[in-house]
């Protein structure tokens, strides 16, 4: 149970996990089966964002980045750190330093259960953010933690290599195994809504699209 | 006390909401009274925009929005969804296909103590939004609610056919049959404010403007 | 204990001011040994102010807004206006009358830990605000409380005359007499950092800028 | 919309409120059509009290406790008083000597969407309290609300002589016009729960008692 | 990914069960590692309580407690419910009928990241509980979840059949397959503390008694 | 700006700080006018705790308890600990082992803006805490912090040697230079409501007893 850096982790194939990334949040979680969003907290530094990428993960000790440190030189190009701390804090464990670390060795991002900070400096430089807070508070670097062990983040099972699709409505993690399922549902789900939209948006409404007219009456609905 | 659907609800007149939209939250807020404001966890998707509607009123389960669909069929163009959960909830209940319908209805937007997803595409699509939470999590079409009842929406009762007044600074309601003289109380706020703003950016104080120095003194102020 | 205006207060120098702005709010937390942060919930009501500026204080009662008008009055160019409630408060006691006035007086902006409103036009007027709250909430002017005493605005303590920096990360206090010294550490700090970013974005690891191998190994850091 | 005093309002007859005290806040939430609750942070501040009382509303300003000695001389015995601030407030508006005043006028105890304080003077005098906080924040008596108003308290409307019910669970609402026929659903409902209860109590399974199996099944339940 | 009921798990020892109740939630923390509490808002409904029971797990839609009724008969006796919601939800899935049928099948409590209501009678029935809230808000049976799968609840994954251990401190999880080696871990922690307790309660300081005093001043603690 | 144990402090007489200890928080409160609580979120572990007592402050990390030992050895019998951390923290800093080495020294309880745990243990051997959670979160000995230095707790600024008033309602500090004085006013304050609180009691109504009505009157109260 001690302190464990895992050096070698699997990762799903590049090219889902740009599918994952065009899908979205949204459909992603649906595509498969309305499971793996982290908490409603999650906000991205800046709008506009829209990534996915592998999870290099981190379980820190509260308002202690040493780990993040640790977890720079496991990072490969187009891989996301998710830490999550052992105790709820909100202080800033990220800021421009080491992001300019994290674009030098190729890194899409971060996601962090905690703070961060330098937002106008991070937002300058397009290396996108999903935090639980915006906090300067200072972290030290005392106390060991893990890199890529299963962590959960905001309230969401992370295991290192799970794809982390992440966009302005939120955050959602993918099983990497479960990866190209997901993205073939989130496609087929895309595909069919296009019919949707274009039928609502020539006035039709959802209860004759859907057929509900029956089932609402059936439940007990009553207009006056 | 079942699930109902109120037809046929009274609006205030198109010209009276418009100028309400004008006045803004703020202004209309105190024109009645310092009455009618939703809870300050209401904030838009998007900053800038500013309108005022008529309320068509959903009282849903938590995480259900079967009853948004039965309520876009009541919807008049210019009118607004106004949805009040059950049961607290961040579930998020409206996305760009919903918006879609809601615009090709005619819509104004949405005003809802829960969540919403879409972000991006709702604010492409110029469909302004309020909301206690942007979150993905998606719903069910199981449990029947009722549309155009007074619900408590954010802390605030809201008939049927109110108005809601809605921009960066909130949400703010106004009672149909007293829109009119609350219009003309916020219009006459506005031109008084209109002379103290000339008067303040000329450098006097308000405790000139105001006369406020006497009764400061009788209070007991003391200037060291 | 009674209330009391403090007429005249000490300010810093305005250049160590003007410094201390450029230097921003994380890097002045940690170069005065991480004190001085006001909580994470005070937030800027739009992005990319940064400032620094002499607080001027204010003690205030709950949704009274009459201290403000007080305030003013003792407000010299350049400084900013600090308000704490004595009572924790979410209503907007300041707004686009006062920011209009708080200009005329050449003030650089505010800083209240309860709400504040008015937001589209004080964005207008490019008069910063960091805020606990956006609320529209309606003020009154009936119970006295006193301008430029101590006070503890968002879990800090700020003194009349301290050098209050805010920023897109949020709001830092600097003692007065420390301000020099801050800005001088603050400025190494800057320097220092430089070279590390240098070679952070040139690839070399924290983990070897740092010399953090060793420490890690001896902790019983395990790579596996 | 002035400051006012309703001197006369109508209360439902006591029977139908000692019953109602009696079914408790849970059955009485039921019995009415899952309406009424006031949000799950009002706490009793002390366990085991279950009253039913009739309301006498206050809309006070935060931290200004003045209504409350204006609606002490309107509550008539067995009455209870209903504050709600006009803007979230968590200062202690009532404390022993209120108290004492209550008791005194045959009052049953005090529900309240703020603070409340001299907490182990009311539990020893047996004064029930329900409260969004305890807290020792002192009050003001500068500003007029009214009494006898409808109030939004916790998220729920009151209108003055709606019953109140309140227990260990929380508090419910009943409107006075209903209450009658509230409490015969809430007694049918008890007598119904008593043999489900007694079936239960012998190790039946809900699944057999309310016949879920084949609903389950069709809904797509596997056993696995 | 549907709905499923797992009907076969597998359950720690009852003697090492047992063993870890005496432990208390606090020592089996550290004696795993510091892993496995539930959030700090997951309290017991009365103080005094203290277990250790194998988990029977729901997934559950937020306030429908459907879910509840299939898991009861899954229960074996000594067994706990866990259940947590697809989407957070403060409403009374678990009342005094629950209980009863609980009890009847040998269940030793429940709990439950909701809310749990007839707090009064589940505390006279000695059916310990520990909830995020308390409050009546009824639910529906309408939406199917999952019952003895994997959850997150409050913030920790449990796993069908881990232990689960719950006193005043809230409540921990103990991996099924680790609950052995953690109770020795555990006892040796209680041990071993006796020995530091009496040193602790005859006056001596921790500072001497964990040697610390060379670490402080190489650390650069000052004593002025 | 380093860490630093300063190991001489004033304290009040023991007599005065017994006689706070009796008047309580809230009117002790009120007597120094309004000022010194701390947050509403401190409560005590247990009811019916009151008591008055010399700060020993400590600040300290996030999730990190070494500087409690180092307090330990600072106090005085009748001494209270006052622990704030540099960044919001629920861990618990506080069990029964530091609380038998409190108490061993003579130590009158502990005051935490920080998580506590081994509840039942501090009930049973009578040690009174308040703090703002319970939680188990383990805590960790790597980093410096401070003892009796000015910290912010709750929000409240206590100096080492100011006197800790804690009841029921939460904790108010004293400064030690006023307490005397203000002991004065609060024995004053007692005397003149034991008066109030008969004439209550009798059945006098607050608006006669403070000759409310015309002040009322002027402001525009209406009565319908």
């Amino acid at each position: 149970m001690g302190a464990v850096v895992v050096q070698h982790i699997e990762r799903a194939e590049s090219a889902v996990i740009a599918g994952l990334a065009e899908c979205g949040v949204s459909t992603v979680h649906e595509a498969q089966g309305r499971r793996g969003l982290l908490a409603a907290y999650m906000r991205p530094i800046y709008p506009a964002a829209r990534i996915a990428a592998s999870a290099v993960t981190i379980s820190a000790p509260p308002a202690d980045n040493w780990m993040l440190h640790v977890a720079m030189e496991q990072l490969q190009p187009g891989d996301i750190l998710v830490l999550a701390p052992t105790s709820a804090s909100d202080a800033g464990y990220f800021g421009d330093l080491l992001a300019t670390s994290l674009q030098a060795r190729g890194g899409a991002g971060m996601i962090i259960d905690a703070g961060v900070r330098d937002i106008r400096e991070l937002t300058e430089m397009k290396c996108p953010v999903w935090s639980k807070a915006i906090f300067s508070q200072g972290t030290v670097k005392e106390t060991l933690g893990s890199v890529n062990v299963p962590v959960i983040c905001a309230g969401a099972l992370v295991n290192p290599g799970d794809v982390m699709v992440a966009d302005d409505d939120g955050v959602c993690v993918v099983r990497r195994e479960e990866a190209d399922q997901v993205l073939a549902a989130a496609r087929t789900r895309i595909a069919k809504e296009q019919d949707t939209r274009a039928r609502l948006a020539a006035g039709e409404l959802g209860l004759d699209i859907y057929d509900m007219r029956v089932r609402l009456a059936e439940k007990g609905l009553k207009y006056v």
